[in-house]
């Protein structure tokens, strides 16, 4: 919608030629940002002023969209450092950027988690990095892709519950769930106490723990 | 939009003495299936046959009404022996149970996970008796709540996994990612040997390794 290009064009003549593959991805953030990921190709061409038809030289079908945001978000991720670090490690810090990066876009959460991924080069690339450390550090073959999914399962659930308030377990009538209420205000005292949120606080040892059991698993 | 009501009706005079809760919330789960979880409370009229003022003695907002199909669904999801079963054993019947009722209601995960729950009765009661049981069992207060959001982020990570293609992983190219296709291959033959799907041995694996490491982290 902010872009200077006018909306208006010469009927018949698409302006494919003003368009690029990034500046595509971009308007397509910026659309799933403002009105959630479930946008049509159709609509995402009004905001860029051009026809539908201009947008298929680039991304044939929406789904193919989604996975070149995909890919965006991937390469916004990093590496972490899979090549040098025991995989145990490294998958901290990939969990944390992951979940800070899908935590920009909420909107996009659900259509990112839910789309195929085996064509996405960028994450195929992604995927076998980590698949290699796994590998290198002598967790079994069959154990890599399921402790994978967890790990990404629990970094997307994570994301989605960063979008809720900090207080949400938080009891509006206190006396009908005490337990509830006592171990709510335990675990926002102690957050405070460390100086984080809620929310960090609970990422951290969610993550933490489920490493911990991936590696003991690891172990028989 | 199969209901047997007419979509006319006299003007002014709103058909709410035909409406209930329970007709609005299932109309509400048909939408949501066929149309994914943003709908407005205006389209959720249209397909009752009712004008949206009708609705608003039910449910004054859409975060009223995704509030009351979470509640809904916690009903369906079930208590699990919360009261009676050791709080690492209850929690994983519970977890699957969550994860196979959001699975049948893939377009709703997002709004679910990220509607406040705190004012939502059937949730604030499943929450209490976990809690309780997480208690009672000595797991340390200031804990409770991230071991359960932890469990709860994994459960919904994995229903939005669950809607990916089972062999979502496996690469397009194997030369170009041989650990992740040897990886991939490794996790299906063993599932197949299992005689359950790769998304189940995946969750099943993530959910033991989960709940062993909280276990862990309440012993220290």
């Amino acid at each position: 919608m902010s872009q200077a290009e006018p909306a208006r064009r010469p009927a018949g003549r698409p302006r494919g030629a003003l368009l690029s593959r990034e500046r595509i991805l971009e308007a397509a953030f910026a659309l799933s940002d403002e009105r959630g990921g479930d946008f049509t190709l159709a609509a995402l061409a009004r905001t860029l002023g051009v026809r539908p038809q201009a947008l298929h030289h680039y991304f044939a079908t929406r789904e193919e969209l989604i996975a070149g945001m995909r890919g965006r978000l991937t390469l916004r991720i990093g590496e972490h450092g899979f090549d040098r670090r025991p995989w145990h490690e490294a998958i901290l810090a990939w969990a944390r950027a992951y979940r800070d990066t899908l935590g920009r876009h909420p909107g996009l959460i659900a259509a990112l988690a839910t789309l195929p991924v085996a064509g996405e080069p960028e994450s195929m690339a992604d995927y076998e990095r980590i698949a290699a450390a796994f590998r290198r550090d002598g967790y079994p073959d069959h154990l890599v892709v399921p402790a994978l999914v967890a790990v990404e399962s629990f970094v997307i659930g994570s994301a989605l519950d960063a979008a809720t308030p900090p207080d949400n377990l938080r009891p509006t009538d206190p006396p009908r769930a005490p337990h509830l209420a006592a171990v709510e205000a335990a675990a926002r005292e102690h957050a405070e106490r460390e100086g984080r949120s809620v929310t960090e606080t609970t990422f951290e040892f969610g993550l933490t723990a489920l490493v911990a059991g991936l590696r003991r698993a690891e172990e028989g």
